[in-house]
Parts: structure tokens; C-alpha cells; sequence
């Protein structure tokens, strides 16, 4: 095990989150992973990226609950073990990532799953207004939603992520308790954030 | 009113939340208000300081359950009155500090008491084992609890903030969502953590 720096950031749909990590990784000069996940999962497991988005985003189990954690539902045999070896392939490649060098890596219970390298540990999160705002300036031009839509929208893919990382990690999704630093992004400049935010990292992870 | 930056900070016993508190007002050269507040308190109720701090520390209410935000539960007039009374002098003493300059204010509801001055919101938390390792470190010559009773100690006195914030302002104590950084302390050097949010903050608040 080597001493890179790692920094995982989960965040709430629309938070800018995703934002945030990259800058911080560019302030930083750390790599800096996201959807290549995704890629590189399907290409070890030999599925379709839109199925394993699909798996980890916590949108097979409209009809299909399971049990893994601590939840008590039930799921086809099938169904389970493609789960989980989805869940191990990312595991694997979370853990080479890590290996390879200083890092942000974005959500794929990369915190839970880093756990014993010690990452340093961000949430990002906002009031749900700013995240309708945010979302409805970057939407598609073929899209259109209303705000009402749009947070229909947030809500569900919140629901799916929350569910993907408890059901897998067992801990509560957002919790303050398993974070280092919990980052509310309403009506803050990421671009400023992010500058902050590398300068503490720096010394703190 | 005035454009003074407030920064109010929400801590859990033992995370240290109060001294970085301090730091950080220290560094960013700005007023710092803690228990100057019960003071200030008992002097305009004329009722002892030990008493108001028993009162704003949830400690009043063992025996004496009531209603006054979201709680269902009773209380006599009299207790309900003097509470609310407390209240009272609490919120227009923390009005008139956070006009008077820039301020860092430590617990007592200041961040609800100032919402409309929009303050920058910090909660200060850590595990529990880091908690009680700081209380131990730090009790007095003649306490000697052990770690089984500092940790008693420490849920019961975050028991009582809980209560107190949640009876007055409805919120959750230590809910991130109303807070804009939630910081947390375990294995981290306090003094290096300070100067790097006061540095954020200058910028953000």
C-alpha cells in the first residue's frame, strides 16, 4: 500500500458536486475519476455500460428489492449475483486506482470501499431549490422540464443512489458521521470553493 | 442593518468545536462570544447565571417535559414562561452582538436567532471515541471518569443541546442541511484546520 492521497466526494443530485470534485482535482493537479468507472466495469464484467449505469445507479430494484446490507427484501439469485459482481469488478477497480496515484474519485461508494487507505472524505450537498435552479440552467435544449419535473427528477435519482450505496455499505447515505467535511454548495462560486477546499486537503488528508 | 460577517458554530461535546471556535475568530480578527452570552443573560432576567446556563443547556427539563416547537409534551406556565423569557434575552442579545461587528458566536441557537442576517452556518462533530479521548485529556485534576463514564457524560450533554435547539427552532440539532460546512475533527490539528477555514470563510461568508 502506498501513501497517495485520496479524496472521495459522494453528492446530492444537482449539488454540483460533480463539478467541485473535478476543479478540486485540477487545483490539486490529482486524477480524476468519474464515469470512467462505468467504462471500466463493463469492460471487466463484459456487460453493457448502460446496464452497469443502470445497476449502480440503484435503478434495477424498481421491482426487484434486494437484500445485501442490512436490508430485508428479496431479489432472483440472478439478479444478486450480477449485482454483486458489479459491485466487486468496482471494488477492484476503485482499489487499482487508488494505487496508481492521487485521486478525487466521485461517488461508486469509493469511500466505503476505500476505507482502509483513509480518504478523505467530502459530501456535497445543497437546498433543494438551488439544485432545481442549477439543474434547469443545464439542462438539454430537447428537454424543457418544468421545475415541478425537475424535482421529481432530483428526488428520484437521490432515492436510487441513496439505495445503491446502503445496500452495499450499509451505512446511511449523506451522513455527516462518515464524512470529513460536509460542503452545503447553495449560493456559493464552486470555481472559489474548490480553491479553498484544495488548499485545506492539501494538508488535512 | 449592517453588513457584519457572523459566523455562528454548532458543536458536539468534546469535537473540539468550541476551540476551533476561537481560533477561528482569532484569525480572521474578529469578536468571539461564548459564555459572555449567559452573563449577559443573567443580568437582563435577573435570574443567576447557573440557572440560565441549566435552563439554555436542556438541563431544566429532566423532570419537566414541554411544549414549545415541535415537541408534544407539558410543562407548567411558570417553567414555560421563564424558558421563554430566557429565550427572549438570549435572541436579542445575540441580535445586538452580531450588529455591533464581525463575530464568531458558539452555540445558544445563534444560528436560527440570525437567520435573516444570513450567517456562515459551521457544525463541528467527531466520532465518539475521539470525543472522549479529548474530555479525558482535558478533565480536571480532581474528576477522573473513566472512558465509560466521560462517554455518558458526553451523550447526556449533547442530549440536552439537542433538546433545547430542537424545542426552540424545530430543527434538527446538527442537521447539515441547515448548516453550510459541517467539519469534522477527528485526527485533525485543530489550530492548521482554523487557519484554513478562516481563509474560506473570509471569502464566503
Amino acid at each position: 500500500m502506498n501513501n497517495n492521497t485520496i479524496i472521495t466526494v459522494g453528492r446530492e443530485f444537482g449539488s454540483g458536486g460533480r463539478e467541485l470534485a473535478r476543479r478540486l482535482a485540477e487545483e490539486l493537479g490529482f486524477d480524476y475519476y468519474d464515469k470512467e468507472i462505468i467504462e471500466q466495469i463493463a469492460e471487466h464484467t463484459s456487460l453493457s455500460e448502460d446496464y452497469v449505469r443502470d445497476i449502480m445507479h440503484g435503478r434495477s430494484r424498481q421491482l426487484l428489492p434486494i437484500t445485501i446490507g442490512h436490508t430485508l427484501s428479496y431479489v432472483s439469485d440472478f439478479q444478486l449475483q450480477q449485482m454483486q459482481s458489479i459491485y466487486n469488478a468496482q471494488a477492484e477497480i476503485i482499489n487499482e486506482l487508488a494505487e496508481k496515484s492521487d485521486c478525487v474519485i466521485v461517488g461508486r461508494c469509493a469511500d466505503y470501499i476505500l476505507k482502509g487507505k483513509k480518504p478523505f472524505r467530502i459530501f456535497v450537498y445543497a437546498d433543494l431549490e438551488s439544485r432545481i435552479q442549477r439543474c434547469l440552467e443545464r439542462q438539454e435544449d430537447n428537454e424543457n422540464l418544468t421545475p415541478q419535473e425537475m424535482k421529481k427528477r432530483i428526488n428520484y435519482i437521490d432515492k436510487c443512489r441513496a439505495r445503491y450505496y446502503e445496500d452495499f455499505t450499509g451505512n446511511t447515505w449523506g451522513d455527516k458521521n462518515i464524512h470529513d467535511l460536509c460542503v452545503n454548495t447553495g449560493g456559493k462560486d464552486l470555481k472559489q470553493l474548490a480553491k479553498d477546499l484544495a488548499k485545506m486537503i492539501a494538508r488535512e488528508a
